[in-house]
């Protein structure tokens, strides 16, 4: 696998791109500890550096400004130098944020807004959420270097499109970066939410964590994977589907319909909207998942006891999952997350039944830290990378 | 992550390690050829390719010897320079085989064995073929650079360790290195069964597919992933564990007691264990798993129904799996593998009516191309990259 990257031509070694890397990865370098990281000659060292500084994506690190006639010794990745402007677009509601260069986020909007309008209404949206940001914190849309988007649904990450998404009416192949590309001139990443959640996750709470999964119970029930130290999108953009899995129970009711047209899905009894469905059925005069939740966190009866069964169909899901992906933890976000005990409760139950101990054995099953903030968080990590690639660096800088 | 791997001060970049791994991906390369794919100066270029031909590793290529006074102008990789000694340990039997350095095989021996009776009869057979398939082609002991075994239960990759197998007794921890280094000074790699043979398929046969799953149809069921171009192995070991998860089976039968303990396991339905035990409940005269599949070719109607509902069952497990992890391609392997038509009808159904329609596009279901060999050719390949690990490479290099 190694040897494929390697083998392409057009892949620099140790140039200014990877050197920027290092200095990604690290508070302060001095020239000494570029030389040591990179294995480069001083002279190497100096004369990639000064081209970094002349970019200005490095700066003298603080407090080391030159003083007259004598070069700054220590340096460090410039993440003030630029902006990025991310939004998680969730189904009924979207969360902007406006970052630095290393993701560190410097301001956040939240507004309702229903993805179900479409990307024509939908954008403007996020556009005029972008500007009140920008004109907030006093920058401008130059200083903007990149964008981040994600989407309940599945994603083209390559092609940065939405693909055949189950409930986002009209987003269909639409041009994302081509909307964008009228206000902005920088690069834009669209990705799958439950893939920036466990990216944001991963990056920020768990970074020696290599395999991990994030359940994002919400309205639908989808996940995000972290394998090997990677987002893990599969081969079309669709990985971490588990809310459509069939779940085995054994009782003499009708398997219930699904919103993707089956029957008997994991969403179809335990995702949000179900709860919903089944609250109402048992006369409670609720509305909306967070109604769902207030509910079961007041101890209604009738709400509590279906969050435990909720928590037993998740489990059995999971328990599949856990079984074929061995992470070492599992991230619990999205809205009925925060039913946190009684669904617990029944979701520990049932993996501990059902999968093997050495899959069990060192688990972690855990609320998200992140919360709702989870999706920025990951989209704030992965434009970086994406403005920051090595590769992409080496020819802006070298072209 | 890009930056975790280049943060460490250890990593040299460009180095004769790398230099190695660009060789190992050509067939061969001239020294302009080298400049253009490292970056590297010509002065630089000259003096790696000296340290390397001084080392053995490459070599003028085929035709290319110098004359005299005129220094050659092609190099390869040298993969007759040593051996490669793998096996791959079924529940019945073994199949050795003795490769060059790239992975090519030159020798294979199959003999019945059962790993049950544990490492110190199973291994003394192993070393019994590796010594005969060292006399046959005229190699040494001292020739031996790396050893790779594939064992049918989870493994400490790193630690080279089987971890807590359920079927195979006495091998828990056992400390194979240990007895091999009495016979060989080299690196023993060990590897879960479907993890070998995955990456076999994926390197041989599919080196383009990047996400891809193996699976093992054989007593037991197991699974073998590759994600982003690399076998993934998950917290433990345990990834790819498909064979415990449950299927939903609407019907009145009491569910299947499964071999781990739990009941309704995808295994206790349709291993080749439980179909040995419904043919035989059927009436049916057979005791092996090979019979029970030559039953299904030969027509037999109760084998036949048989083989369609296993089809079905495997086809539900299969469907949660490509829901999850979306793959390119299946590969179905094993045993069972081998009674096609009427599994494959029953298993594409499923898989259809389950998976939503972007996961299942493009993929491709297709039975194993290196059939019972995909585990050694798998080994012969991990071993070759342990050996000739970048960073291994290097330290003994300039060490």
């Amino acid at each position: 696998v190694t040897e494929i990257a390697l083998a392409s031509p057009r892949r620099p070694r140790a140039g200014l791109g990877e050197l920027l890397t290092v200095f990604r990865g690290h508070p302060s370098l001095t020239r000494s500890d570029v030389a040591e990281v990179t294995g480069l000659s001083r002279a190497t060292v100096n004369q990639r550096l000064e081209a970094l500084l002349a970019a200005g994506v490095i700066a003298p690190a603080d407090g080391q400004a030159p003083r007259r006639g004598r070069p700054a010794e220590r340096f460090a990745f410039n993440a003030t130098r630029g902006i990025l402007l991310l939004v998680d677009i969730g189904a009924t509601g979207m969360r902007a944020a406006l970052c630095d260069l290393s993701g560190g986020i410097l301001q956040e909007r939240f507004t309702p807004s229903s993805v179900t309008d479409g990307p024509e209404a939908v954008l403007p949206e996020v556009q005029g959420l972008f500007a009140q940001m920008l004109a907030a914190t006093g920058h401008t849309p130059e200083e903007v270097e990149g964008i981040g988007l994600d989407v309940p649904g599945p994603v083209d990450f390559d092609a940065g499109l939405v693909i055949s998404p189950p409930i986002m009416t009209g987003w269909d192949r639409y041009d994302i970066r081509g909307w964008f590309s009228r206000h902005y001139p920088c690069p834009v990443v669209v990705e799958k939410d439950a893939n920036a959640m466990v990216f944001g996750e991963h990056r920020l709470i768990h970074p020696d964590v290599a395999n991990m999964l994030y359940l994002k119970l919400g309205t639908g029930i989808g996940s995000g994977i972290i394998a090997n130290g990677q987002i893990y999108r599969g081969a079309d953009g669709a990985a971490g589907d588990i809310g459509h899995n069939q779940i085995p129970i054994r009782d003499d009711a009708p398997e219930p319909l699904c919103r993707c047209g089956n029957t008997g899905c994991v969403e179809a009894y335990a995702g949000g909207w179900a709860m919903v469905r089944d609250l109402q059925a048992a006369g409670l005069a609720i509305t909306t998942v967070d109604q769902a939740v207030e509910a079961i966190k007041a101890g209604d009866p009738t709400a509590v006891r279906l969050a435990r069964r909720t928590g037993r169909i998740l489990g059995a899901a999971l328990s599949d999952a856990v079984s074929l992906l061995n992470p070492r933890v599992v991230v619990l976000g999205g809205q009925l997350a925060a039913a946190e005990a009684h669904l617990y409760a029944g979701l520990r139950e049932m993996i501990y039944r059902r999968s093997l101990p050495l899959a069990t054995r060192h688990l972690q099953i855990i609320p998200s830290q992140l919360d709702r903030r989870a999706g920025v968080v990951g989209l704030g990590y992965l434009v970086a990378d994406h403005v920051f690639d090595p590769v992409r660096v080496e020819q802006a800088l070298s072209g």
